[in-house]
């Protein structure tokens, strides 16, 4: 692909510090440190915080003159005019919302970034070929309604309106979980627009997110150009015993669902080493839920993944076995067990065009730093381990992502921390790619 | 020891089926037949359906011409009587709580089958030596606030008052649990009478249950004379990891403590099968609860039994290894595993006397049955697999069991059943060893 020229236009990385931190006011948790950036965040999506900074990004993108809306998915769209308004715009996102226990930076650096591209160009009266905007995805953490990417996957035509709508919270509010769509209403974000690349489209979505891993770190890396994304499915899967007294009840003669699912999640930890894969419960709940009475249900979740979607496939077939086998053989009287899935995303590979964008963005801004990698590269092609809206536009739009360092690999934390100078070369690579994207697109 | 000539009087079986069903008509659940009564129960202790029931017993007692009192754990005590009522009362007891799955009989059974016997001795006009009563005891099954048998526990001084006072529901109100005492202000049982037997002492104790077991059934018997419990322990166990990414976080990078604590739920139970005791998971939760973290925290529970004390000193140490053992070597970086004492119910003997006067009431009121049983006894001897209220009360007063026929040992089920014969045969052993113990008492 040809080599664009663009105006070495880069990130302040002092304004994105602190306009990130900002944001991060709503729905702050987790202190670990006495420094108020020392934080973690507990912004669920569709809580009260999760509205606090909707109304703030709102605010922020339509004072630097961007036209906002809203669609029946809660995303939120802030798009800057170029100089042909018929064309589709680029688009920069990712998400504001956290994990229960989650982190300053993953999702939030994603569409914060993309607010710093925009101040870069308003600073600069740069006029680009076509609108650019950045995107806020309701939900996508799947932590609070256990979909991931659900409103992306919607905008995509891969996840039915009425699915996403009717999704259940399940962080809180236990015997009476709210859905997706009463909260949106509640909240005032249920907007009007169909949720759709038909009447939405896009000339292109770029994602810009710490990487969530160690490898960067490891290899002393700054910038990862993604080429791809992991498969992975997320299944929720009941068992069925039956409730009986702890005292009076035999080994021989109990059906107990707890034994029964706790000898699955143990056992799907050896399928997916075995096979180099990853297998998590993050969820485990037994219904009654007494301390003498064996459960007669219980509900766990199981996510698994893998680079290759026909190893993923078989990791999948090998636990079914096994918690069949495990559910009739290994639990006395017998349990039952039943899989429903939540989540199916297969592997994913990003437009070439964008990766490549992106990969010359990254060259031109890593080339001004220390040259402190013995192969001379600051940045590297990698594959994400995580899911992100980007799969879900992938399928409806050229797409690629930027990642950024990751201190320890962890994400899903409170600590999970990036440096403000890679946050902001970060937001810089995604700056050139964009307008190199722009330039593309212009031809 | 001797024998003891009483009336020959009895339960009337269809009253005590109704007055039986009367009651449950407050927290019935879980239809399982279209009859009325093919029906569990979910009367949560101290819900609105307990306040409802504990309102209709002291009506009920009080139609009687019992006296009635309430002490500060809202422990019912409804006191008819005697010629010399400066003795303490012999009290009926059990309880009228149940599990959120429960069934119509576990403890209601015994407080029941203590009025009918108040019933019979008034159209009787029957004048005891001494007082007799019936005491409902609260939230006998530990199943909303998580201390078996707490109420009597702190009668007998067993259990401090702040203790059982502070105790957290652990069957709703997941965000926001409600502490006994706030539960017991709520429905207007936190009675001023201290809850002790220095104050408020008995001259015995004895508690009509079903067994809960199927040894009755099986052995085609109608009585279990029940010479003691087996011993007991509850433990929360705590398990700590670290929250952390499902989808970035290398198998061998995780601190996962559900993959630790469903490990060491499987681990116990080749422990308690080996040593012939029983071990069992009723609650597991995961904290904070979403698909794609590993949870940081796991609290779960462990109910251990056995019929010695020291073999359940073994278990619960064979467990403490192994536990230690899968927390640090089996659980790739290492979790971190804590336990806390909930309950700890050595086995039990009962009192000799109590036994006696259980055993003579049976064989005469078993003598007037069609003799089925091959040996010729209808009643048995036999240990509780099931804590009671009795193994608190016998650390202060003569005390004893009665117990009638399971189906199927089915118990902490909807399903559990006890027919209304077997009921009423269990009231007339009641009611006939109640008046051996009155007069052994006034010898
Ligand atoms: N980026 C991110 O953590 N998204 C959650 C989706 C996933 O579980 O991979
Ligand atoms: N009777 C009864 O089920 N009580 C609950 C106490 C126990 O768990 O043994």
């Amino acid at each position: 692909m040809s080599q664009f020229e663009v105006p070495a236009l880069r990130a302040s990385q002092a304004r994105l510090a602190e306009t990130l931190h900002e944001s991060c006011q709503f729905g702050a948790a987790h202190p670990y440190g006495s420094d108020t950036t020392e934080t973690g965040m507990a912004r669920l999506s569709l809580d009260d915080s999760d509205k606090a900074v909707r109304d703030w990004f709102i605010k922020s993108t339509e004072a630097l003159g961007c036209k906002v809306s809203v669609d029946e998915m809660g995303n939120i769209f802030a798009v800057r005019p170029g100089k042909n308004n018929n064309a589709p715009p680029i688009m920069m996102g990712s998400h504001l919302d956290t994990q229960p226990t989650g982190g300053r930076y993953d999702g939030i650096l994603g569409v914060l970034g993309g607010l710093e591209v925009l101040k870069v160009l308003n600073e600069n009266s740069y006029e680009t070929e076509g609108p650019v905007g950045v995107v806020d995805w309701t939900n996508e953490e799947g932590a609070r309604f256990p979909k991931m990417a659900v409103s992306s996957g919607v905008w995509a035509e891969q996840v039915p309106l009425e699915d996403a709508w009717n999704l259940k919270e399940v962080t809180a509010n236990h015997d009476n979980p709210k859905t997706m769509k009463e909260e949106l209403t509640r909240i005032g974000y249920l907007g009007k627009n169909p949720a759709s690349y038909r009447s939405n489209p896009f000339a292109a979505h770029f994602e810009l997110h710490i990487e969530q891993g160690p490898i960067l770190e490891d290899q002393g890396q700054k910038i990862g150009v993604v080429e791809g994304v992991q498969a992975f499915k997320w299944f929720e899967i009941t068992v069925k015993g039956r409730d009986s007294h702890a005292g009076t009840t035999p080994l021989y003669a109990r059906k107990d669902s707890v034994l029964s699912a706790a000898r699955m999640v143990a056992a799907a930890n050896p399928i997916a080493k075995r096979l180099g894969g990853l297998t998590t419960t993050g969820i485990f709940e037994t219904k009654p839920g007494t301390v003498n009475t064996m459960a007669h249900t219980v509900v766990f979740t199981l996510d698994i993944r893998h680079m290759k979607n026909d190893v993923l496939s078989q990791m999948e077939e090998e636990c079914r076995a096994e918690f069949q086998r495990i559910a009739h053989e290994d639990s006395e009287k017998g349990c039952e067990v039943e899989w429903k899935l939540l989540v199916d995303s297969p592997a994913v590979e990003f437009n070439p065009d964008c990766i490549s964008v992106v990969e010359q963005s990254a060259t031109d801004v890593c080339s001004a730093l220390p040259q402190t990698h013995p192969d001379g590269k600051l940045w590297r092609r990698m594959i994400s381990g995580a899911g992100h809206d980007s799969c879900y536009t992938n399928t409806r739009c050229p797409t690629s992502m930027i990642f950024t360092p990751t201190k320890d690999g962890i994400s899903h934390n409170p600590v999970e921390y990036c440096s403000a100078e890679d946050c902001a070369l970060g937001a810089s690579v995604l700056l050139g790619a964009v307008l190199r994207y722009d330039k593309l697109r212009a031809k």
